[in-house]
């Protein structure tokens, strides 16, 4: 083919509200915190029965642009964090990072309200931009017998999860006091920190590891989520902390 | 969200070689006629190492440009063949015409040559352009238990095939007396014919069925593929030619 074809331009259709506001705490597949729930804004020209039908499926996929990556990647080689710094072409990975900023994403479908797609298990970030949705067509793409490559590796981590006490009255608070909610929220955040959102550069390996016995602190929803590695593998809640924008 | 968002550009990253050289024969859906098979080629000025890894996985994702339906719809319901008429959300469907032309298709891998991506299954015309390549992760995406709309009507028709003596020959011809390479394209074509290409207001009802006993031709690779339809539900191979493009 030519070396520059002629480049297409698309509007988004939509944009994700989702109590992920930033990278570091998102987790890096959907349907991994399936507690999680979300929505898809249709743009406010566009008329809502453009979802008309899509109640009768149970998964959609939405086709998003990843703008926290900002610029498209030139690269042809990344270093996906499961592979431990080894280089793979991008175009083996899920990799945010590559030629065109295109995200593929797998959600579960729970209701439409007017212009709302609401969703479970998503892995977007707060105000991702939405290209396309489309149903899940499990005749043709569930494909269970399907060779799943260097990414087979379990996904999980096998951290142990501890709650100071004042990380559990937070969440009680955080919560408003409504048990079942705040048993969610404790599930949400533990799925979150197990599946470790630390850079491979912060994790060890399993000689020496965690080099760093660090804080790390993420925003959920309204709330900075405090928690604390051990060298030992345990994952620490510390607080939960109303987030309160810098400015 | 805002009415008018910033719109993406992207460049495409490879084109679609593949026989299925115009829409009316090229299936609606990846997977249904699983003989046939092409290629995706990388541009030019990207460096097909992009490509290392993807070996290990049997599925690809690719995300395209519905090139041939020109220009993005603004119209939110659509006509989907299978439910003869009845209006849908475009969302609910995998219709060509939607806000943004932007397609996911699902594709076998057979093998990796430099920079073609060699691959079965496909429902992608001639020239697509691609926007991205993306690994299928079966324990992700492969979910069998999802609930299929509308769509899980049967994608077959139960036409009867037939052969004239004619078409029999070509056949041969076509596959320069390679019996093996014969049978492929036979299986190929009454696939292709099995699915029924023709527009929905050409097929009739159950009650009145095809009220039109054509004549249909389509360019499958090099060849023009010539059938007729019968009134009782037969689709007969009358010849094929070799292509000739008009000018």
């Amino acid at each position: 083919m030519n070396a520059r074809p002629s480049p297409y331009s698309f509007l988004p259709i939509a944009t994700v509200e989702s109590p992920f506001k930033e990278k570091f705490g998102t987790p890096r597949q959907p349907g991994l915190v399936p507690s999680v729930e979300g929505a898809i804004v249709l743009r406010s020209d566009l008329n809502p029965d453009a979802f008309d039908g899509l109640e009768t499926f149970s998964h959609a996929w939405v086709i998003f642009v990843f703008h926290q990556s900002e610029m498209a990647s030139v690269k042809t080689k990344v270093h996906p964090p499961r592979l431990g710094g080894k280089p793979i072409g991008v175009f083996a990975t899920r990799s945010p990072h590559r030629p065109n900023s295109i995200g593929l994403s797998l959600v579960k479908i729970r209701a439409i309200e007017g212009r709302r797609l609401i969703v479970t298990g998503l892995d977007l970030v707060d105000g991702t931009p939405v290209l396309d949705i489309k149903p899940y067509l499990p005749s043709i793409e569930a494909k269970p017998e399907a060779v799943d490559g260097w990414t087979s590796a379990a996904v999980g981590s096998d951290l142990v999860l501890e709650w100071s006490e004042p990380a559990t009255r937070n969440l009680a608070e955080a919560a408003a006091g409504d048990a079942a909610a705040a048993e969610t929220l404790r599930q949400t955040l533990e799925d979150i920190i197990r599946l470790d959102p630390r850079p491979i550069s912060y994790r060890g390996t399993k000689d020496a590891p965690d080099p760093y016995t660090a804080t790390y602190g993420f925003r959920h929803g309204d709330w900075n989520v405090v928690y604390r590695m051990e060298p030992n593998g345990t994952a620490v809640f510390l607080r939960l902390e109303p987030f309160v924008a810098r400015r």
